[in-house]
C-alpha cells in the first residue's frame, strides 16, 4: 500500500454495480513526508474520503475484493482508510 | 485506474475469441490535468470509445474478465468508461 | 498489452513442459510511433515470430496461460500477435 | 522481493480483521548495497520489525496471504524477515 | 521473464516451509546487452545458480508455484534457468 492525496472525482459510468453508489477519487500518490511522487491512481472509495484528505490506498485486486465483500467484483484500487497524521 | 486519451487502433489478428468483435485502442495516459505521462497501454474497447476521447482505464485481468463477462478471457486492460469532463 | 520489437532468442533450459517446444524472445517495448522505450521483456512465443518483428505482447500470467490452453502453464508474458502497419 | 529499512509506523483503521493487531510500516526500499531507491511501500508487519532494521519485502497477495495463513485476507505487501548483515 | 545477474546471498529467515532448503539470490536486472538496469530483485534460487551468473527471472507468483511444484507457495520471483551466451 501507499499513501496518497485525494484531488478530485472522476466523472463517469461504468458498467459494473460495484460502482453504482461508490464514488471514483483522484489520488495524488505522496510520498511519507507528504511530497507528490508524480504518480497518481483513480480508486474506489469506501471510506468516504474528501478532498485533500490523506488516504491509504490498497492496488490488488483480490484484496480489494475481499474489503468490499465481493468476490467478483471489478476493481483493483480500493481507498481503504483516512491516515491520521502519520509518525515516520 | 488510470486516465487515458485514445489515439486510435491496432491491427492485429489474435488467436483468443474474446477479441473477434472488439476492438483494441492504443490509449494514451494522461495526468488528471490531461497531460501525456509517456506511458501507453493497448486495451480492448468495450464502450466503443473513439480517437481523441479521454477514456477510463482497467488495467487488472480478473477485473477486466468480470466486465466482459467471460471468466476465463485472456485480457488484462480494458477501456470501461468514458470520462466526461473531470472535476479535479 | 503494448508492442515490441523482436531483437533475439533467449538460449536456457528451463524445467517445465511448456517451454518444450517453444522459442523464448527478446522483445523492445516500442513506442505507438515505433520508438524503444528502453524497456524490454522475454516472452514466449505463440506466433512464430522473427527477428525485426513488431509483435503485440501480452504480460498478464492468467491471460497468457488461457491463450496456450493449459491452465496451469509457468508463463507470464507472451507474443500474442504479430502487427500490421499500425494506424495510429 | 526487495529490502527495505523500515522508517515508521502508518496510524490509520482500516475496516479488515487481518490489520486489528498488527502493525503498518513504512518501508524504505533501498539497494543491495544500503542506499535508497526512493521508492517506499507501506507493508503489514509480521516478524515485529523496528525503526531502521532492514527487512524483506514480499509484495504479492497471494503469497502474503499464504504466510499470514488466511486465505482471504485483504493485503498485498508484507514484511517476511529481518536481514542479517548482507552478503553482497 | 528478463535477464539478471547474480550479485550475492541473502541471509535471512522466513517463516514458510517453501524457503528451508533454497536460497534467495540478489539479482541485477540488465538489458540484453548485459548492461545493469539499475533495478534488481530477490529471488528464490532453484537450479543452483552462482555469483557472476547470468539467469533468467520468472516474477509472477502463480508460474513460480507451478515450477517449484508447490500450489500455495509464498514465493513470487523465481531463477528458472541459467543462460547460455545470448544470441541477440
Amino acid at each position: 500500500m501507499k499513501i496518497a492525496r485525494v484531488s478530485g472525482t472522476v466523472v463517469s459510468t461504468i458498467s459494473a454495480p460495484i460502482f453504482d453508489n461508490r464514488r471514483l477519487l483522484f489520488c495524488d500518490y505522496i510520498t511519507p513526508d507528504g511530497e507528490a511522487t508524480g504518480d497518481y491512481v483513480i480508486a474506489v472509495d469506501v471510506v468516504d474520503a474528501g478532498p485533500g484528505e490523506i488516504v491509504l490506498i490498497m492496488d490488488e485486486g483480490n484484496g480489494a475484493r475481499q474489503i468490499v465483500g465481493e468476490a467478483t467484483a471489478p476493481i483493483r484500487a480500493l481507498v481503504v482508510g483516512i491516515i491520521d497524521p502519520v509518525d515516520p
